[in-house]
């Protein structure tokens, strides 16, 4: 008899095209750091949205209360239903009802509870993929869509936001990329990576606009409330009337516990349209075969809810202001960057290099790599968010941490410009 | 200008086909119930193995100090690497050594801390589809598996397992079923749905099968160590010389806390092919765009398993021992049901339904219906676990409720048998 050939233990062996998320550059960053200067500099993290290891961003008792409460009870050892546990449901739900008009409420059956936003953006991508399908994508965005469209097959198109109009969406460039195979535009608000605020006018037209192209609205939201600008935080909710939006939140920035991984889906939409179509069932059924949250977890997020005064987010907006203020301040001493535009939300701020400027920096993510190397301060580089030749920088650090960065930054750039007949060198900058 | 055609927001709108777990169609036969009777007839679970809510399952007070000191540290409210903390990955690894020859030990960069073994699952199944592969999977066997394979795009080949041989693998079968295309086969011991053990002789047949193939091994080890018959609980990593094994684990079943969603993937793969063939890395770039277990229970790993004492473990062995032998001497008086082999491991049992006894059941779905509907007793029927005409019962739960369970279920059949010349209509069974 002869003998069967063998298989090569095959697979998908070629890699998979999940390299490029925030926390794959940063890696790659901190693996560039000098280790024999690390004490004498220690390292500095602006590059990444997780504050929670410093002290001015400790959450509230309250949850640590409530998590231990739940463990305690003995109650939730057990499996949850994978959409979620109704209490969880419901308090995301009446949370989220408070930013909009009373017909618009939302009900338990319209949110479902997530392993944070990174895992909400994984499903909904997943549901909304079909062969020939495209997504409207922010440049510059959160590259998690990136890879997770990448992933499912979905492919990406780009619109732009405008840093000469306070990063505006260019709906000019929305409607340009948008054709029938179009199935929806996410939308970031409080602004990842730029930290734009957006009016509730521009909300309107957003969804006007998606409203004109037949396609729904992801209204990413994980900085919801986070505005320290003139406009005030505006749930995209408030037009589901116009257009259906999924709004995606989490624990992880406004209580500050990303590591807490409990984050939602919530489904605003008033006519029925998704559920009609099936999306609403489809995000159920693939929640029954993907990850969910510990169940006693779950469990305490109604009193993390309740309890948690508005004094603490208060003090984060304030905190988060001053840090973006003193960003911005430092920022413009320094000649190689431009600042287009001081950050009213989230935890960054969009920074353009001007290479003119610089000496033997080749682009943005040499920049960044060199920056970790002599200076161990750690900045996105702009390609990770789509923008090359641009950083975004994370402000959401202790004061202190924040102003040494800064101080770093510029003595980098100022150790790596292009000396030109006329100029002097100045000793470094050191207030 | 001509108005441009709108989309009609499109997206997967048909039905996904993730209709089919354990939970779905526990689901729908909880909605089967008759609540008019339900305080006569309080529900009995038979059906998932999850006995959280069962005092003889209560899980050891260390786990909950483990947590609590893991959250009042303050240390763990930030992001892990998405591959899992480190702490919990060498505690993991130093933990599944145990039952490895000392060359074969694991080291922390060969576990993957996951949201339980669904999503181990998930993530394995993903990694390893490509274009017109398949993979061999068991009949009976865990619909987790199928489910993840549509929505991957993975197609699947089902081998046998034999009731009459204590429900061994069928290797004929194995070896029919596999072609070029075949990446691998999952092999769930102990034995879900069949509470079967195998012995190390039959595992070390399967590792040869699957490397004369050219396959590796998905060796779903959940309910690790609960094993109570002749065969002791032996790991299938043992055999990693032969042939690479992936290990699926999680705390769940042995800890008895499913609702914690901890689980993990081992690498067995002493020659290092996998990590040649870029399965390793690939399963580190899908978790780094999927979802994670909470930062400060990962935290709790490595206490919760050093901690957690064997007379724990020896109590729960001896608790199932105990139901699995109840539930046995119990089915063997219903006329209409075949047990075929004592269970002696894990948490179920596979028992067959004789139709040629039953008068007005048309199936083993009808059955489980109707007997949710007049007994409030739930019990999966085996068309969910691929073997129609069959029923999985678990027996993991408390033994009064398991021994009132079953006693209904004689009442059930009683009440349904199809009654021929020559028999006469008993009493209701009532010990």
């Amino acid at each position: 008899m002869e003998t069967p050939a063998k298989n090569e233990l095959q697979g998908n062996s070629k890699e998979t095209p999940f390299d490029k998320t925030v926390r794959g550059y940063i890696e790659m960053l901190i693996s560039n750091i000098d280790h024999s200067q690390i004490d004498a500099k220690p390292m500095i993290p602006l590059g990444h949205g997780d504050p929670s290891s410093f002290s001015s961003f400790r959450p509230s008792p309250v949850l640590e209360d409530a998590v231990m409460k739940s463990i305690r009870s003995e109650k939730f050892n057990g499996y949850a239903h994978t959409s979620g546990i109704a209490s969880a449901r419901r308090a995301v739900g009446d949370y989220l009802s408070r930013d909009l008009p009373h017909s618009l409420s939302l009900s338990p059956e319209d949110i479902y509870i997530t392993c944070g936003c990174n895992h909400a953006i994984q499903i909904l991508v997943s549901v909304l993929s079909f062969p020939g399908a495209n997504i409207l994508l922010p440049t510059p965005g959160y590259p998690h869509y990136e890879v997770n469209c990448d992933s499912a097959g979905i492919a990406v198109r780009h619109y732009n936001l405008l840093p000469e109009k306070g990063w505006e969406i260019d709906l000019d460039s929305v409607e340009a990329e948008a054709d029938e195979n179009t199935v929806a535009i996410v939308v970031i608000n409080p602004g990842n990576p730029c930290g734009t605020v957006f009016s509730s006018h521009h909300l309107l037209q957003i969804a006007e606009t998606a409203d004109k192209l037949g396609i729904l609205v992801i209204a990413d939201e994980v900085y919801h409330g986070l505005a320290f600008g003139n406009n005030p935080f505006v749930s995209m909710g408030v037009y589901s009337p116009i257009v259906p939006i999924l709004t995606l939140g989490s624990l992880s920035k406004k209580w500050l516990v990303p590591g807490y991984r409990l984050g939602w889906i919530a489904v605003n939409d008033p006519k029925g349209i998704l559920k009609k179509k099936k999306f609403t069932h489809n995000i159920a059924k693939y929640m029954s075969i993907s990850a969910n949250p510990a169940t006693f977890i779950q469990a305490s997020v109604s009193e993390i809810i309740e309890k948690t005064e508005e004094e603490f987010f208060n003090k984060t907006i304030l905190t988060l202001r001053d840090c973006a203020q003193l960003c911005y301040t430092y920022l413009q001493e320094i000649d190689c960057i431009t600042c287009p535009h001081k950050s009213d939300g989230s935890m960054f701020a969009m920074v353009k290099l001007n290479f003119s400027r610089l000496a033997d920096i080749s682009d943005d993510t040499d920049f960044c790599c060199k920056l970790a190397k002599e200076e161990s301060v750690i900045i996105l580089p702009g390609t990770a968010v789509g923008l090359s030749d641009w950083l975004r920088i994370t402000f959401a650090v202790d004061l202190a941490s924040l102003q040494d960065g800064l101080i770093k930054l510029k003595n980098f750039c100022r150790s790596h410009r292009k000396i030109s007949g006329n100029q002097t060198d100045e000793d470094s900058y050191n207030p």
